[in-house]
């Protein structure tokens, strides 16, 4: 930086002050009005020893060193919230960036551009001042023994074969995310597309170019044109129907008007197993949503299972006949869910879980049956405590006076970890509008008792365990996981020594934490021509261009940096007055 | 576009008046002042039939079928400046885009983005409001006897094998530009990177990257992390030149924050088999480029030949010494040249130009040898002719009264002829001090007398063909001649009744239009650190921060659309407060 002086104070200021970001303004020039959006995030006070008082120790101390596997949004959030500077961090991932994949829809036609929704980890990292090291590689074997890790660079350039190396750690942090399930329908890994990655994006891009321009040569029957324009996506959750819908903006607005000739073989088509789309959404959503795509001329094919792919077909099985439909297609994109990565799939075997769908942990988002490895995002699922397991326990531990019964200023003593430590408890009160234990237990009884015998007790909470639910594998919970796991590394020795979790039931004082609990803050589904569903929490339904403000205002203040925010923002302004750009690059 | 009203407007207005790009003023935040740039093309009065007559007439009159080949400089300079509407335009290019070449030094480094610099074919010929018809195919064969191309579509996807098309045409423009000369070194095609195209630029990027992250892995030894990170470049012409300033900038303002640990091991060669680089521009220009290059560390090694390039080592031979010298490399950028295609190879032989460095066309830019072909830009060559070799006829031509003898008043009929037919003539006077022929005829003899014989004639005009040279392959010259073919076209039937060129001194009568003259503008050198060298004509020679200032100006004010050039100017805003990004995508 050689004498920008007045852009360096500039850049400085963004830097330092990343908290200006959760007031992002967007200022809306029609329609949406003028929104800020705060970043909702819980900000403990964290109590971590002081770096000054740290670097003396240091002498004596060795760090701890901490392997993150995984730059997505649970290992980066991890990253962005680790304020302890007592841990050597070592990050290991195939891509030197952190993507912003909400926006990945966006990017496959050109209304965001790829390099606007990434950030390099290495400039996170350095934001942080803290020990982070980064290495571009896979990890593709845990030794979990020997506390190391395998990893091979991904590169197949000419810098010479694969470079190999290994890193041994204290703790580790599994955040490598989840692969597109094909569900072994053969031809996917061939002909079609996913969306998972900002490379998938780019392909998909250049492939609708790639369409548009073949159909244009003169050569091209009328048939052939009508396959090379027909665009098909498998699945009809959030990425497909978002896609769905940007590409058939991309058509309408920008590529019909660059190629008149052929814009009439143009075809879209959404196909999902299920009986809607946006299945894990309001039913108001679904119905707007497949009304809207039935104006806009996509053909929505419910009940439609993809039973194999070809290089130009692509065959479905119609659940109502059971009969077999083949559709000539020019682009295929599949997004139907996920699955684990064969690294992580190689880890669940060598630890004894080969049948789950992601790594199974605890409440504390640790892998179980392994010392100090975590897990969390897209590749971990949190296996939640049954009650009924630990009833006993639960009894006994309440049941101070071990008189047998449990009588209700025994039951409040407890009740509070009892609701911390099982969560669906709690769940399970709201929804039979109790408001707190005692009352299940009295429903349970005809008289009101106070006095519960541990037969009564079991009954009493016999369903509560019917209320578990898995996490949805979003950006939101893997986002959550990683803060949370930060929180805890950044007060791991002050909790310690005073732990603020729940009473330990089937063991001895305190667990050290608190267990994560997941906080829904809504989630949208974009659904083109500036309109966004939005549901939020409490039932709350929001369809159509004020919620496209929303979703504007509430994507431009989580995007990681001030860099990517401008971008994103210009990117949004430039699709506004040039429309989108159709070069094939 | 449902309802974008204001955008709509917005939109429409930067489209319709284009000529507002010629007066885009830069806002210099610091230093440079404001400057305004006009485009300078000269804007000659076309007259062509009105096109609501056309539109009549063309039931009784086919349209006239103008093959384009290429989408470059010349291609594009030809479609933008093409106004008569009686023309049925085929524009045909394995790229659907048209880049702005002189911006992608910067491209490699992400100084600015790659859809920054391009703007689709269809939406250049959507403004121009023309029949014109794009197809995204490669030429592989012209058949000049049957007035036909032979097309390829250039796509490896599964939409089905590659296409083949043939069009016919009644004019056909060759500008397909050229590639990089490797002058058959061993190993270049293989090991070394480009920098023609736009995908050249994005993989450079993609290497630079590479070869930091891989220097960063631990298992690297150190020697090995040196090589990695040791780019070279051969050839010190202005890309080349350009291109390491550029990589300089990135390493030394960017990659060193990021990557601390293997900073110190980044070393930057630059091959140059002449004795200075930049032999093209003034003496002063040369010395301030090497000086600075030295002091920013890069090594500069003039009077290297490069014999071989394998996957790690590039092999050298130095002039002076005769030794071979192999220097361990990462990544090697070629820079050295162009030559021909092979298509235009191919053609070249077909009609008896084997050996030529292009396609040889006369000075209206016909290809010699053919009927309605023209060929322009980097794939072409002026034979400009001699004046020896007409000496005769225009001996006869002037002396009308076939006396043997020409007097001054015979000269001054025909002296504006001769220079605009020989321009070698005119550039020979200037050089000699001379206001006109005549002075020339009276310094070759020893008494003023007005008669001379054709001896005399002879040896006065002997040496002005030494002045005859090869136009530079630049952007400006491409520009130029697509810009002055349009024009012909445009004015075709006009001048083909009142012929507007010089007389024909081997025929009969006048030549349809005027032979095409290049005007130069200057040249600039950019030296990275915000530096830029400037060679404007009259030998105004301008270097350092203000030639930096001068140079966004003139590279913004000639970008091809307002979409372009709003996007290179919020690069470079970007690029000065948040600096380059460095993920690899």
């Amino acid at each position: 930086m050689h004498g920008y002086s007045f852009y360096g104070k500039a850049s400085r200021a963004f830097h330092q002050y990343p908290s200006l970001a959760k007031f992002l303004v967007v200022f809306t020039a029609s329609g949406g009005g003028l929104l800020a959006i705060t970043g909702g995030k819980p900000s403990p006070t964290t109590a971590y020893a002081d770096p000054v008082q740290v670097q003396g120790d240091d002498q004596c101390k060795k760090k701890k060193k901490v392997v993150v596997l995984g730059t997505g949004w649970a290992g980066v959030s991890f990253l962005k919230n680790l304020k302890d500077p007592n841990y050597d961090v070592h990050v290991v991932s195939p891509h030197n960036y952190f993507a912003f994949t909400p926006l990945l829809p966006s990017v496959t036609c050109g209304t965001v551009e790829a390099r606007s929704i990434v950030e390099p980890i290495r400039c996170i990292a350095r934001k942080k001042g803290l020990d982070v090291n980064f290495r571009e590689a896979v990890c593709y074997k845990i030794d979990a023994d020997k506390k190391k890790v395998f990893c091979r660079s991904s590169q197949e350039t000419n810098l010479g074969g694969k470079e190999e190396f290994s890193i041994d750690y204290d703790y580790l942090i599994i955040a490598m995310g989840a692969k597109s399930n094909t569900f072994n329908t053969p031809g996917v890994e061939e002909h079609a597309h996913f969306l998972k990655a900002v490379e998938d994006a780019l392909r998909i891009r250049q492939s609708v170019i790639d369409c548009f321009e073949r159909a244009s040569l003169p050569s091209v029957s009328e048939e052939e044109r009508r396959r090379i324009l027909h665009f098909v996506i498998v699945g009809g959750g959030p990425t497909g129907v978002e896609f769905a819908a940007e590409l058939h903006d991309f058509v309408t607005q920008d590529l019909a008007k660059l190629y008149p000739s052929v814009k009439g073989y143009a075809k879209i088509t959404l196909l999902e197993a299920g009986d809607h789309i946006l299945n894990m959404f309001d039913k108001r959503i679904t119905a707007f949503a497949e009304e809207k795509f039935q104006r806009d001329g996509i053909d929505l094919k419910t009940g439609s299972m993809v039973v194999k792919v070809s290089d130009k077909e692509i065959s479905t099985k119609v659940r109502a006949t059971g009969q077999f439909v083949a559709l000539p297609y020019g682009m295929v994109v599949w997004s139907t869910g996920i699955g684990p990565r064969p690294e992580v799939l190689d880890f669940m075997k060598q630890i004894g879980q080969p049948n789950r769908r992601a790594l199974s942990t605890d409440e504390w988002l640790r892998v179980e049956g392994c010392e100090n490895i975590y897990a969390l995002g897209d590749c971990a699922t949190i296996h939640q405590r049954r009650v009924m397991e630990d009833i006993a326990s639960i009894f006994n531990k309440a049941d101070k006076e071990k008189s047998g019964t449990l009588n209700l200023k025994d039951f409040q003593e407890v009740v509070g970890d009892i609701c911390e430590r099982y969560p669906q408890v709690e769940i399970y009160l709201k929804k039979k509008q109790m408001k707190n234990i005692a009352d299940l237990l009295k429903a349970s009884q005809k008289e009101s008792s106070v006095q519960v015998d541990i037969e009564t007790f079991t009954s009493a909470l016999s369903e509560v365990d019917s209320q578990m639910k898995n996490l949805p594998a979003t950006a939101q919970v893997a986002a959550q996981q990683g803060a949370y796991l930060a929180n805890c590394f950044n007060r791991m020795e002050q909790c310690e020594k005073y732990p603020e979790g729940p009473i330990r039931f089937r063991g001895v004082g305190n667990h050290r934490f608190h267990p994560f609990r997941y906080k829904h803050f809504g989630q949208f589904a974009p659904l083109g021509g500036e309109q966004t569903a939005a549901q939020l929490p409490g039932d709350w339904i929001s369809i159509g261009h004020s919620s496209q403000w929303l979703w504007y205002s509430v994507y431009a203040s989580k995007l990681v940096s001030w860099r990517t925010r401008m971008l994103v923002i210009s990117d949004w302004g430039r699709r506004f007055i040039f429309g989108r750009d159709s070069s094939r690059i």
